[in-house]
């Protein structure tokens, strides 16, 4: 049993971290001022600060960390990409630094996995070098999207194309002003079993008959220059090599795409309880009530103790889901994957409440990135699956797997 | 024994009950589609429903009912007043609708309760007319403000001019297109007792010196048209005149102010969680995953089971403190209030949070009033004294109220 | 809406807490040292000292205050009777002195309000004197007694006899040597509808048949003289006149004692929390650690806020649903009833379980009743229905109740 | 980053394995019968089956496996060993049957690490053999032990010889009846610095003026044949060949000895929590009520998630402290080592109080270990340093590591 990271992993994130001390934290305020926000994604544009950030990650050896051994990485596996991927998640603009933000991530595993040559030329290779945004559309707005076998959209095959209808929402990163491909999913055959009956298609994002509707809010916030795309699709022709693996074969690339995925969003929350962490404690110390700062009154050393508790654990539970997915495989990871999926959220939650709680209404307003974390949070713990689809995952297989033990 | 309302409070619920079904809360579409939001509440204007629904409201006799008896309004007990203020809570756009709205009802008592005649008559008359509105100017940024002893603004008399300098923040209702005057809490003589050094003062919006450095949104929220504001007091001289009650005499008046106003924020609160428990189990009764509705799944009846009997609790506690209010005094019902201040708050969040997660990604838009909700409990954690400050409160007198019991 | 309690109930609360402090605390002592403990309640005795803390009191006036209006007693409403269980609640031995302990009290309710003269002059009057005591047998080892209707033990009609088969378990007072009698519940007809299978039939304990298997330990303590018992029925042959109230009609007799009975269960409970705070705060107050008394360190105020706010709400709670019951009737107060069986026993356990951490090693020890109350609570959360079972009860009928409801 | 065990600990848990099911295991209810119970501890006796499974265990390679590199035992690390006391701690027979049961194994390191040449050869010899017990005395009735400074039994030089007086109590195994010799914690200076006032000294049990007054109950249980009892030492005189270490040392042999058996303890709590868990997971598939097993019912399947994910996390945690220790030694482990004391017991407490709640009414009888589970459970929050002690070692030291943190 070996708790260090590896010489390789180690050596990534030193570097990582002098990065995102010297470049990413300090241009964070530029960036902010450099958006255009507001409900019309028609008029948001790339800050030109992370241009010239993904530039100098791209000339330091940190770009696309994210991607398993194959021919476009770096190949790291997912218990030697963890530690970077949580250091990105100390800033919400890091992971587009470094080419390893969702839902571009998942997108581009899914292609350099599943894609064929072409698909991966036309698209993969921009993804790859960052020039182009994406975005994966699945969560439909009038179904419970909590069970994935509810979706209505449908993908068609017509001939040589394949014809996209439906409505599709929370579609992440489809206001970026750099998005140009999405990746839909829609049932194919309703008459196949449940999990055969989808298929995953490409789709440009100029294609005749796609629409965004509009925009949809976080907690008021619109989370430029990516957000969350309410979109329309009506009688979208697509070419029938645009689907990927083939029909209805949508589960099982969601499956392979799924646990990395989650791993990735994990990491990266476990960083963000981090600064949440940092930022309260630094408050702490500093302010002064009743004669005293605040860590040293009443439950408030509890808030702290109880939070990096808590961080610790979800920290060491996310990593063992990685070495065991890295190790073993997806199948032997599927609790775990599930289990991290509720506690690491739910960790965020915690810590970014505590934090905000410390700061009073400084806590809430946009002075500290805390109500940010604390709607990221709130997100996680439904994107994805909710908490309640992923207990009962766990619980389960517990269930199974208590079978065969001698209970007395 | 007896928990029934009053004749006169049944009376008015009905009536207000059937106002709020008939013409608040159907308005509130129109109401979010004539406002006009953003950062800078020099846009903000008056939705034009507004005024429209108040001269219903003050035709139909449901005005000013949060006035204590006396010459000004109807005259209720905290105990009466309690339900209509619930009531109210199940909108946000219904408070101001009977006059009843924060800060403005909060000011309102202590001009009717403490004011000179010429202070009543220059302020109070056109806010119980509701044709201006007011703001209250306590909580600063460079201080932990949960110690409020902790305040620094400077109130100092200056010949017969009192001279305001320092910084405000989080002062609700300053925003508002139609405030007016603001009362500001000042430190008047650091030497004097603790509780005797700081003084409140009546301050026209438009005295010289004064300057709205920004609105502060909260979960990125501007609550346009009131907002909250941070405000700068450059050598603003006022009147000696416009010190209420007396130089000194600021903590005495928020004493008086504090009680009533927490049992109407409470109960609005108790509101807020009803309509958010309605919405949960709409959406669980509707929607439909691995084939039964999401109110049959899982664990979600317990968060139903949860929300109701919090809630119930909640209600309970806060109508017995404010019974105790009335017949007993302030004195008698400072462990009460305290206690409702913490309750009720973490009761709404409760559910609020309950009620996002069964509606999924919607719970978090802005199709909902939850995120709203939500961030509206979040921040009632930490106004007026956060959860931990009250909770010392709670334990301080339970300590002192142990000390004669024989506990063996 | 009026929290004080009636003249009536005030007068009797002042005597029976007089009563409790000057005779009931103090003999606490004497009646531990009185005890006879163990497995085998053949060695079980009735202290001598309940026996004259039971004439005392009936000669105070102090006896059978648990009785609905009626022939037999004070004739209390429940509301007004609330109170006074609460303060019983404080001494594990004052409900026998005062003839108000369960489950004679809920067997006395149920002959006095569905038993036959002859029933009532058989046993009910020696109840009511307090010369025997009772037992009931419901629960089953074998099925999963959560779901009432799973009860497997039978009670066949045989000529002008009924015959008792099956196994009972957790049959509180079957161990007293004054048990004289017992109520069984038991199947009767199997094609009825589910809620008419079951039959209440009077047995005496010592009909041949009946068989006290053994007394089960709640965290290893037998609660003597009363205790637990595990009972088996075969062929116990009794008259048919024994039956109550009629055969099939089980559980119509079983929803009138229970609602009443969940009330005086939960304000017991209430004063078992209120003993468990008065411990904390005084143990809190004395103890010095770091250089101050326990109460000022960390997060112990939270402890004792939490504490003051949880038993507040649960007791307002109890007292509503004993006021709904008294003024609306028992179908009215179910879903109230069921929360109180879900908050209270809760409340309690969260109350005795902080208790014990401030207590150190001696919370666990017999040298106070901390250990015991926190067994008592952990009991409450499964007698007469799990936490489980009735918040689903609460869920349903708030589903119910929100289909009529404009949720927008 | 490698999750696995070592070789040589795998080998040592699959052998520890197959005798827990084969040997120790079935061994539990025979063990049960031959107890003698009660409060009297000169009445108890050592069960001839443990003596046969001790024999057993030592020929079969497994004993003493819990001591450090060194003369006399395997000289396994913490983070090999900690998997195998996860195993013994399925079973409360299991830590004697290989001799690491506390505080035998505390003591015996002790002895092995600081212990004199004499010392070991008249001590240590016949604990690693097996055919001695010993006890521990630390904690006083008179003093909140949590402050361990508060200690004011006395160990005072008089010539050659120490003179031992006061009073302790929660003295663990002092009521076996081959308990020969206890480590006592006393009070030598009370004016050097106060973590070098207190002196560790051998007292054989018999030696005169040695009293055990009592032994205490733990929810009424007693834990025979080790016990934990209250000692009262009247003018003792031992050689002053006895103190360990030299006067004024106590601190820092408690400070060595405490981070393994911390470790200890926790992993043998997570080996109760997963007895726990399969029973509930058994029992949750088996009973059935409402037409499902219980599994299936409501969020039933939340508990078992929840605790699934709970014992994961703190396993992981206590692997990690584990692994600290012994790669970077005391200091750097010191706050994990008290993340370890809090959350460990709290998930036992959880898991324990599911699965009782599950059992319904079996769950709190002796049928099944749960009700000691849960006893042991809340033991351990207590023992050793309370939650709150710890919590404010974690808290203090996160201040401290976050003074250097650039937290924006």
């Amino acid at each position: 049993m070996d708790f260090s990271h590896s010489a390789r992993s180690r050596d990534l994130l030193d570097r990582l971290d002098r990065f995102m001390r010297e470049a990413v934290i300090p241009a964070e305020p530029l960036y902010a001022s450099q958006l255009a926000g507001g409900a019309d994604h028609r008029q948001w544009r790339q800050p030109p600060i992370m241009e010239t950030l993904k530039e100098q990650a791209r000339a330091a050896g940190l770009w696309n960390l994210f991607l398993p051994p194959g021919e476009h990485g770096p190949g790291l596996s997912n218990v030697d990409y963890a530690p970077l991927a949580e250091r990105m998640g100390h800033s919400f603009i890091a992971p587009e630094v470094f080419n390893c933000n969702a839902p571009d991530s998942g997108n581009m595993e899914v292609l350099a996995q599943y894609g064929s040559p072409a698909q991966q030329a036309q698209w993969l290779t921009p993804l790859l070098d960052g020039t182009i945004r994406s975005a994966f559309c699945m969560t439909e707005p009038d179904v419970a999207s909590s069970d994935a076998t509810n979706m209505r959209a449908t993908a068609t095959l017509d001939g040589d194309a394949v014809v996209l209808n439906g409505r599709k929402w929370w579609s992440t990163g489809i206001g970026h002003p750099h998005c140009r491909v999405l990746i839909f999913m829609g049932l194919t055959d309703p008459h196949a079993p449940p999990h055969a009956r989808h298929s995953m298609v490409l789709c440009p994002l100029d294609a005749p008959g796609v629409r965004i509707e509009r925009m949809l809010p976080v907690f008021h916030a619109y989370d430029e220059p990516s957000g969350h795309g309410e979109v329309s699709f009506d009688h979208v022709r697509v070419p029938a090599s645009n689907v990927i693996l083939g029909l209805g074969r949508g589960f099982e690339i969601a499956q392979g795409r799924l646990g990395p995925g989650r791993i990735h969003h994990c990491m990266r929350a476990i960083g963000a309880a981090e600064r949440a962490l940092a930022l309260l404690c630094r408050r702490a110390g500093e302010r002064v009530a009743f004669g005293q700062p605040l860590a040293k009154l009443g439950g408030n050393g509890d808030l702290i103790a109880n939070a990096r508790m808590a961080i610790e654990q979800a920290r060491l539970l996310t990593l063992k889901a990685a070495w065991t997915l890295d190790t073993q495989g997806a199948k032997a990871a599927l609790s775990l994957i599930s289990q991290i999926k509720v506690a690491v959220p739910n960790v965020l939650q915690q810590v970014a409440d505590a934090a905000i709680q410390i700061h009073g209404g400084a806590g809430l307003s946009d002075d500290f990135p805390l109500a940010a974390l604390y709607a990221y949070a709130r997100v996680l713990r439904l994107a994805d699956g909710p908490d309640e689809v992923h207990r009962a995952v766990v619980a389960k297989l517990e269930l199974k797997a208590q079978q065969g033990v001698d209970a007395r």
